[in-house]
C-alpha cells in the first residue's frame, strides 16, 4: 500500500514537470510576442494525442495520467492562441 | 483479454501521436534554420519530467509509458541539438 502510494507520487511528480514544461515556453512567447518558430502541428498533435492518453488513463483508472494530460492539453491550447495572435 | 489489448493499442496510438507530434518541429526548425522561439527550458523540462515517466512506466511494467518516453526523449534531444547549432 505505501509502495503504491510511493508510486503514485513519483507519477503525479513525472506528470507535474512535464506538465510544467509549457509554462516557460508560454511565458517566452508572452515576452517576445514570438511564436512563429514553434510549429502549430507540435500543439495540435499534442493535443490529439493527449485526448487519446486521457481516454486511456480512464480505461485504466489512472488518476496521475488524465490529470496531467488535461493540464498539458490546457496549456497547449494557450500557446496555440498566444501564437494565432502574435501571428496576425 | 481482448479488452486489455484494444486498451493497449489505445494507449499505443496516443503515445504514438504524442511521440509524433514533435516530428514537425524537428521538420520546421532544420528547414528554416532557425529555432529561436523554442524555449530550451522547454525541451530541458520535458526530458527530465518524461525521464521520471520511464520510472514510472518500469515500476508500474506499462511497455507503452516506457517506449512512448523513450521516443520523446530521442525527439527532444534531436530538437535540442539543432537548437544549439542554429543559435550558433
Amino acid at each position: 500500500m505505501i509502495e503504491e502510494f510511493w508510486v503514485s507520487i513519483l507519477g503525479s511528480v513525472a506528470a507535474a514537470i512535464v506538465t510544467a514544461s509549457f509554462v516557460p515556453q508560454i511565458i517566452r512567447g508572452y515576452r517576445t510576442k514570438h511564436l512563429g518558430d514553434v510549429s502549430y502541428l507540435l500543439m495540435i498533435t499534442i493535443c490529439i494525442g493527449m485526448s487519446l492518453w486521457i481516454g486511456y488513463g480512464i480505461i485504466k483508472q489512472d488518476l496521475v495520467i488524465i490529470g496531467a494530460n488535461i493540464s498539458t492539453i490546457a496549456l497547449n491550447v494557450i500557446l496555440l492562441v498566444l501564437k494565432v495572435k502574435y501571428s496576425k
